[in-house]
């Protein structure tokens, strides 16, 4: 037990007015009127929001990240120590009146790790009520379970909408969004297509039933008449192809949180009468499902592991625009 | 008979590179091979799109014009001479892969009145497919029935989209779109809130089951989790209000066909996983059926009635903003 064996200090990356430091900070103590329990962090994954929060796009001090596995140090109520797990990112006050909707992840107090309220995961510790937590499969490895997270967002899109097995999905971008949505459609039986700029991204989805293509050649044409394109690129010019690509009466499935403004034409999508469509976090059970199949191959997408020290190695590699994931390890 | 007449020129409000002018066209002819039909034309409307191909917006050269009432003169195949009718604006090709679709709206090939490739209403005659043409019936007054083709574009909201009727309807913007949106949606038996800028045209408004808000007494705030928002203002700011109004995972229908770019902010979109539906024209026959019920008084919202001779009067009235309804009877 981390208390009872004197420690009272942890290493975690620490976002504070636009710094970020890897410093000493005190042991995360569970709070027992949430139900909360005490995870040791294995790995996390350093995902595009961090640098939004970074930035200041998204106003947090605090400890940064959200995307981990790791196992439970300390469960005050017990049963859950020593187990490996992953965690939902959003906690909820299940009081206001969108929880009372039951819209927990719409919660107007909500915390979010890492983004909102409440301390994340690039730390040697962290907690979260039991109800945020869930076990992870044997079957599945760290380096598979740390991406339980985007997959889970990825998953949202057919939790939200109805997608039809029948119809193609396009995808635009192929930076980590892109391709891990592309895994988890694929990994769900549809037929995937993905637009990119990479040659050596778009080389990582060598699937069968996943075709990958370089914008250049795949030009924006009116009368594609795609049905469903989800938009992952998180540019203006992506959700311009997309207006371009998809049928009459066609879903575009928008999934950009970056807190940017765009200069963009609307007018097609009434003219075509396109369904434009918001998604964000998803739910984790239907992703570990996905992930304790093992033929998702999410590791493949891991291009570098630091240590917590080496954590803004592990940043500076994770921005450059040739990384796809970057794990740190406390 | 107009042709055993003699008469070969009629009088039209022609758009051609940038100009408009009243001009002597020939009498146009009913295509046989297209079972075509002439039509007289006894009142016609004059909406925001007539504006847009005016100012080449939509690249057209022609007659202007799409909305209209009028009485059958001629029907090479009989049966419908001296009707009254209303007709659909588009002309399907019947044979492209939408249509093959059963998606004609969107027709690669499309004609659309005073739109493209299909001269359009502001004349004294206009030939159309007899598909495209509805019998009006004897209850509904020429002044009601000029409405029915933006009637049906409100209609198709609810054609495409399910709206229940435990929700209450926002409609953003009160000209001719938003009032006639909102009268539509009510006679639908909706709850419908308005927020425009415009205390006289809101005024037009008084119907129980309305509820109309001036947009300063209604200021824009996250949280108001209104379920379903229609954007009728046609301004960036409206799309934006809309964005900041609507419950999370709630609907926004966008009938905003402007070639405009616009400076928006999307993220909402994503994290509040809120739905942009674009919509556009919609089914005549059930506008004609609220229209026969008469209880949606769309003739309160005529400002003005021109002769074709001062079409260009009228559509100097039509642009002030302080109007609604602007009619040319030729």
């Amino acid at each position: 037990m981390l208390f009872s064996r004197g420690v009272t200090k942890i290493k975690a990356l620490i976002v504070d007015k636009g710094t970020v430091e890897l410093r000493d900070t005190p042991v995360p103590r569970p709070d027992p009127d949430r139900d909360e329990i005490l995870i040791r962090v294995k790995k996390a994954g350093i995902c595009s929001t961090d640098f939004e929060v970074i930035e200041g796009m998204i106003n947090f001090s605090g400890v940064l990240g959200h995307e981990f596995v790791g196992v439970v140090e300390n469960d005050p109520s017990g049963g859950l120590e020593g187990k490996r797990v992953v965690g939902e990112i959003n906690i909820p006050c299940w009081e206001c009146s969108r929880c009372q909707k039951n819209q927990y992840k719409h919660c107007l107090n909500i915390e979010t790790l890492g983004m909102r309220r409440r301390d994340g995961v690039f730390a040697e510790f962290l907690t979260l009520p039991r109800s945020n937590v869930h076990l992870v499969p044997k079957s599945i490895t760290d380096n598979e379970a740390v991406f339980t997270e985007p997959l889970a967002a990825a998953v949202e899109i057919a939790e939200q909408y109805h997608l039809k097995p029948s119809e193609p999905i396009t995808i635009i971008g192929d930076g980590r969004l892109g391709l891990v949505t592309a895994r988890a459609l694929w990994g769900m039986g549809y037929s995937i297509e993905v637009i990119g700029r990479h040659q050596d991204k778009l080389a990582t989805l060598d699937l069968p039933g996943i075709t990958a293509h370089l914008e250049a050649d795949f030009p924006a044409e009116k009368h594609t008449d795609l049905p469903v394109v989800i938009e992952a690129s998180g540019s203006t010019s992506g959700l311009e192809k997309a207006l371009q690509l998809t049928a009459p009466r066609g879903k575009i499935i928008y999934k950009t949180t970056t807190a940017q403004s765009h200069e963009i034409n609307l007018a097609d999508l009434a003219i075509d009468e396109i369904q434009l469509l918001g998604s964000r976090c998803g739910p984790f059970a239907p992703a570990l499902n996905l992930l304790a199949r093992n033929d998702l191959h999410l590791e493949e997408l891991i291009t570098a592991e630091y240590s917590l020290d080496e954590a803004k190695l592990a940043l500076k590699k994770a921005a450059q625009k040739s990384s796809l994931k970057v794990i740190l390890k406390p």
